[in-house]
């Protein structure tokens, strides 16, 4: 399920230029160790320019000629990129196939688009919609007035509970659940009432969540998403959270409630964020912190309690001189029982 | 789908008084800063008072009348449970619809109770039962010879595995799965052989479990999470574990194997307990704590491994002193090569 | 639905030896405090001989025969083991339906083995396999072109994503995700574009997977779970990660791309690894350790960042000791100043 195209047509599609052999044909990409001479392969690190001369690869993705010589090359200012657009050049998804299974489940009141697909055994409850062009995968679970976007791909068994919205272009994967109730309870003579959650969650344009992650619907207001967020696979974003746009969260991360994060703020994997901070937008927080208390813009914060990172690389290295800290001392105990003893 | 009442007829409902105008109607609730003529909003805070002061909330929720002047006040001795209460009249849940879906597949040896709600392609499987005016959203799955007790929700693909019980007026949101196989392996000669796991799980009265939340079934015996135990998203309660009543497990806790709980148990978010220990009931285990063994009734512990909090906060505080301590020995050093210089 | 058999019946097929009456009839396993004479149960650790003495079980499984006098004895090298062999005679799983369920759909270009059985609301799309005597219960999907091998048992709602494969004699537990996208993205001028995952995800024979695990798809390439590996709830696999053989994965683990784990390597609870590096065979590393650069061979780590586990213990200790050494320093600041004053 590849497509073939020659190294130019790559090029014009990914806004790069070839050194070599525009007509070398490419009928898929690898890294340099596993690609033969009908692959495209890329070097993004000099580290790499031996094995790359090694290499099999047909042609190579390199930031400029020099890196690699004697090779065909596909030269683009930023080869990342261009491997990405290739990739969608020469994998594409398969096409769309509209209309809706025969097994589905849709609510006559529920607008689905002519163009979108709908899976086997979809729920798409009353009042719902689904935009142009999204897939929607076995098993999804759309409820009652809560509406997906268009060009969106929800894999297998995704659930958007009733009233939440899913924006465009949105792509959730496999077990994602949108609008679980927040953690909330009025807790009364040892008895913990529940607080009804009757907010929802939003998730905007661009955004991508990954397997099993949980976004639960505000307590009142809303749980947002940002514009263009990516969240990685098991993470919890607890009620009234906002996450901003452009944010990345690898996985296994979880935010307590109503916390909220500025623009384009990482979180590494496993990091915690406790309720009711903010983490100011830039602001990198490192895989396994806990976030106990707010974090100003650009800043990088590390361990647990989250500190700047350069003090927290102090605090460590500090642990690990203790032991000759207490040498000192004892040379120091040694001598003044020598002074004594004069 | 939001109820008009009078602020009187939400006081008679929660157990409240009114002060100033009984007949003002109210449609929503929301927080003061959100809130117009048509809300109630709610005070538990004093610090919050100015903001009260100025929010356009018809009526605002506190515990005592002298925190806010010339409003319309609901007044009761705990203003959260009386929020909590006060969301459910405005924003009652929407009214059972009895039956079940054409699309379910129930086996003809299950019982589901008449007045149960079975939403599309639920699977009921042979001898398993659902009590009355339960309901039962898409997609779940009722192993066989399972129960579910009465006055529950599952949300959307919920999994109750065989034999599995699940008790009355329990909450399963969307993705848990309830008696998965414990993680029990004999070893020998490198291979893992599984160990079956021919117990159950069984989930108690008034039990609340989050999103993608595990409940592993007992190797032999019970999984047991006990009545009226509140559990957030993510979390994982291993084989034979036991959770006594009135526990708050917060977000993406793991609980190992054939530990025991107490009543009233607190788990912060991300925490972690080893297997084969016991937590003494009204013990509170602070965020991303690691458990590393048992913890008397009524303690409080933290760290990686948990100790008492002070010792915790104690040692934390210890690390930062190690750079003034080797200054201190700095002086002392230098004071001493003096002395032997005279 | 247990299987009632001679004490003697279980010895023949576990491979023990019968000390007392080989036709005492076993009809259940139990711990030593449940058993009672209708039971077989275990002593594993000598340290438990009294209450073995006091257990009301018919029989009990045991390394050798003097460990427990007066009582009928299962005696066998691997009593671990023994046991759960003697489980798997006594509670047998069910027999297997053969055949696809009336509501399961499966792609007319799709091949199902005729003794495989079918649960309801399975989706199995084009071109996918499902191997001899497999189980796949209710609303699992198995992508396009995807494949499960033989003998394997899926629990409910398992989804292997298209082109994915799971070897022979697999168990997936609920809610288990193969083959999501893996977290791969260009970003340029603040904007994150994806980078389209066209590898695949590779289960090889015998492994085990636990409730809610995500492996995620190779970029390019694929990701692998080494056979006989044991994976338990909420682990994440990301993409490109190589996992060896016989490794054991225990709960909400996480690994992050590219890493590559060595044969029988042992990952506690809740542990992390980051990216790109390599965790050498038989290594272990400790419950919630943070794996941040390359482990060797046999090596046992701790903490965060993990370190041998010897030295992290020594650092907890020195942190122990801040304490001690500052009232040492301040003595020492004493006796100087006493000097000083002379």
């Amino acid at each position: 399920v590849a497509n073939e195209l020659t190294l130019r047509e790559i090029a014009d599609a990914v806004g790069g230029t070839v050194v070599g052999n525009p007509d070398r044909r490419i009928s898929g990409l690898q890294p340099l160790d596993l690609a033969g001479p009908e692959h495209l392969s890329f070097l993004h690190n000099p580290r790499y320019a031996a094995q790359a001369q090694s290499s099999e690869a047909g042609a190579v993705i390199v930031a400029s000629a020099d890196m690699l010589a004697g090779r065909d090359l596909l030269v683009c200012p930023e080869p990342y990129l261009a491997m990405a657009r290739a990739l969608e050049l020469v994998h594409p998804p398969r096409p769309l196939r509209p209309g809706v299974h025969a097994s589905a489940w849709v609510d006559p009141t529920a607008s689905v688009a002519d163009d979108a697909e709908v899976g086997p055994f979809v729920t798409v409850g009353e009042g719902a919609a689904v935009g142009e062009r999204s897939r929607i995968d076995a098993g999804c679970v759309i409820g009652a007035h809560a509406a997906v976007g268009s060009e969106c791909h929800l894999h297998p068994r995704v659930v958007v509970e009733e009233r939440c919205r899913v924006g465009d272009r949105c792509i959730l994967h496999a077990g994602v659940v949108i609008g679980s109730d927040g953690y909330g309870f009025a807790t009364s003579g040892g008895i913990h009432h529940k607080v009804p959650q009757v907010g929802v969650a939003v998730i905007e344009d661009d955004v991508e969540l990954g397997a099993n992650v949980c976004v639960d619907r505000g307590t009142l207001g809303q749980t947002r998403v940002g514009r263009g967020t990516k969240v990685d696979n098991l993470v919890q974003i607890a009620h009234n959270v906002s996450v901003g746009e452009g944010c990345l969260l690898v996985a296994q991360v979880g935010i307590s409630g109503s916390s909220r994060l500025g623009d384009h703020v990482v979180l590494g994997g496993q990091a915690g964020v406790v309720g009711h901070v903010v983490i100011g937008a830039r602001s990198r927080i490192s895989a396994r912190a806990v976030v106990a208390k707010s974090v100003p813009e650009d800043a990088w914060v590390t361990g647990n309690p989250a500190r700047p990172h350069r003090e927290w690389l102090r605090a460590n290295a500090n642990l690990a001189r203790v032991d000759k800290l207490r040498q000192r001392v004892e040379v120091l105990e040694a001598a003044l029982a020598d002074k004594r003893g004069e």
